[in-house]
């Protein structure tokens, strides 16, 4: 009986990559619970000062932002199993990198997902990962394989 | 009697934060021993198949060389009470911010250092941050306040 | 699918910020189980002495009931995933400050609830601190955020 | 032979029971390193603003000011053997019973030390505590027992 | 909504202080899952060479046995919330005491059970422990109190 | 009541010692989810290159391949209360003994399984263990022991 | 070069095994720091009452002398290398049990020294331990094994 | 300034790679403590029956002698930064795994040493490994980078 498995997909948040990783995991049937930060990008930014008061400062602004996501987010990387980290070609997606090395220091399997092109760049992140994977088709079948055991 | 720390600098490689920061300590008196990654950068790049043999692709190339640098870059930062992570304005530097999640699921005080401009893309990893400076001159106060108490 | 959460409500006893906070989260159908320290102030105080026997000096006394509520803290914060500790303006709330200190040591996000007055004494609570609300309501929002997204 | 112990001690600091304490255990030999917060209370206000820049509102003045604190306050406490937390009869002192609360959670022995009279709304913090005394020269006493084993 | 609570009964084999703590929480409908040793003194003694063979030596007998007992005991001690310690006036019971032992710097509420004649021998053991019971009563009192609030 | 337990077999994929293990303890009614690498050898010789891409070296097919295996050796014995290290007369086996080394030091109770004339060679291993097992049927009885109490 | 070892001496305190080990492991040349709970029978037990002041019920004595006590014994216990348990013929020894389960619980090595008549109500502990010494002698000579690899 | 660095060298004992790589270090003036286990075969197989008894059977004479250096040998890689463990082309060598897997879980680098023909057998410790070497000197050159930064 296949026991059920915590995945936890970080980073890009405006590409469907996690609506493609997820469909594909239902569709082969693989008992997986997934979490993500919050991918509204606006209200990502907006929350801290939406629900504790305005800043004048951009700092404070986003202080208070981060540091609400984090809540979010620290938790759901403590509860999952694996953690699947995204780099897109846009943005500087520095919280990808930083959930990639806080989740390898809490020993979780980290598994990330570029373009060929961004292999330079990323080399010590994805030397910390346990595959390295370009599309989300592969990271489906990673799942499949790694839970289920079929290729 | 003041006791000795241990401060691990992370980040950026094309600048002399690094050499700032350590002379600033060093005219205070600050009882500091510094780690920090290999900062020559063509060896960082080559030493995976230097040492142990060329490598036709680039990603494997890049997976012998990261990895063979992470035995420096982690047992340097688990040695370290408190992790400086600077982030310049070229390269991507996901190993930085690779650096500041490994160090804060460690427990470890982080301080960033980089421009104001970067104050939005980097506020994940901010968040995280006990202090946020913008030069090294604020970061050697900073362990002189925090080591000495003065300020 | 959202995946259950667990609060931990600590601090003030005199007043229905749980209550508030409890209802809120019902109301918006946010999947989170509460767990609070025991809340009748005589019989925190009466526990130990009531159960094991009478003591003629307070200080066991207080022992006594000091020890015996630990048990039911230290392992409900354990089990929590967030800690809201909320500071009134009656009694001196030690306990509080010591619950917040317990889970950001056990790397727990904690929420702080007091009002602005208290800010400055409340400072090395808060910048441990992952969100410093004034309002119930705020904790509801920020509880709502975390685990919904939505603002 | 004697080994080499490592105090932190926390707490009030407008009274001279640190220097009580240190001038104790050195009257007796005892190999201590004593370490403390910085004890300024103007500088420990101000630490954050005078180094990283003015804020308008007190709440990010603290912030910044706690925060940088914390880089020197958890560091010494993760460094030390024992903690003696100090709670004297003015300010509300939430800081040291966080400290108390860190300290426990991380298996760190806690000695309080306080009046009688504040043993009611202390009692959380006692609990938790391997002993309470009431005076700097138990302390020493305590310390001097602890390494030296002499009443 | 009372939350499931997980309790170990270590300890004395030889009376149903067990039996008497389970009806009492039963009857006070206190969701409490129970754990306890296997408490069949044969075949505790006896587990190690029936299964794995026949020993001409006593002690290899012995480590056999306690070494598969061992299996058990730390598996749910770890599992456990809470573990209880009870001390009987036969035998010499060091098995008890190593219990609270591996369960106190597990971080577990430890709660001792044992007649008032053996308080200065057991005073380590009690020392470490944040209740200390002489009935099986006050037992189901403590964690109906812990668990329920009520007196 | 008997509590759920989770048991991971680690080693030996050419016989059929896990089902022999699975089916006694189903056949004696032990609730116990049974965890497991993936066991087909070719899949799991092939996995990484087979969804990653070709490699020319057989050194990186490796690499991708035990890696990827790793995403689940290593997430299921953590998750597993007990591990079972089986050792046959084929291959070398090394990834048995270092599960064997990976779970003892994450402080899991480990049983090895193998014939009387590994002893010797598996001294090291056997002697980390809680429990030594010829065959699957002494597995069975331990297993049936260590959560029943009954030989 | 060798480098230095810490050992814990845990357990009897009326026969001089603790000086037969010592002076053994000098005589060998061996680098070992030893550490021991205060072995002054009056002391350990007064303590607590001579610095804190004085209690009527033996039970408060008991507890303010034990959890000084345990100030020092978890602390040098945390700074060993090695646990050596040390259990004789008089007293029940309860404490010397704890700190076995204690030490075992942190990943100590525990060497367990004793007649061979205790060997059975000590399987436990026993079980737990890497070596078990009937003499001082022995336990001189494995520490001379352990550290410089000779018989 | 160089920091002290200290490397555990696991494995094979019948080839002289341990001085080698002592030398190598030694030549090129690195600051490195190396540990290991006993290297002498006989005393290593003889070390628990000639202290503590012998034993007719050859399984508690081995259960004897690998429990004894497992107190050497955790407690050496526990102290170690570094772990390089070896396989030679004798023996099965499930110690070495052991040791690895035991390395990895605590979160230490791991350098494997071994010839290229034995990568398919190895391939999980490889793939556990952050650097895979096939001559002594290819380890002395990766401690030389990874300590000094020098190619």
């Amino acid at each position: 009986m296949k026991s059920n498995w915590t995945v936890y997909l970080s980073g890009e948040i405006h590409t469907d990559w996690r609506e493609q990783i997820e469909r594909g995991c239902e569709a082969r049937g693989l008992p997986i619970s997934f979490h993500a930060p919050v991918t509204d990008h606006g209200k990502s930014d907006d929350c801290g000062v939406e629900i504790l008061g305005a800043e004048e400062k951009g700092f404070w602004k986003d202080q208070k932002g981060a540091r609400m996501n984090a809540i979010r987010t620290q938790t759901l990387i403590e509860k999952s199993d694996i953690v699947v980290v995204r780099f897109g070609d846009k943005y500087r997606q520095w919280n990808a990198a930083f959930d990639a090395g806080f989740a390898a220091a809490k020993g979780k399997p980290v598994i990330t997902l570029h373009d060929a092109e961004l292999t330079h760049p990323l080399k010590e992140v994805d030397g910390a990962a346990l595959a390295v994977a370009e599309t989300p088709e592969q990271v489906v079948r990673i799942l499949n394989y790694v839970i289920d055991g079929s290729l």
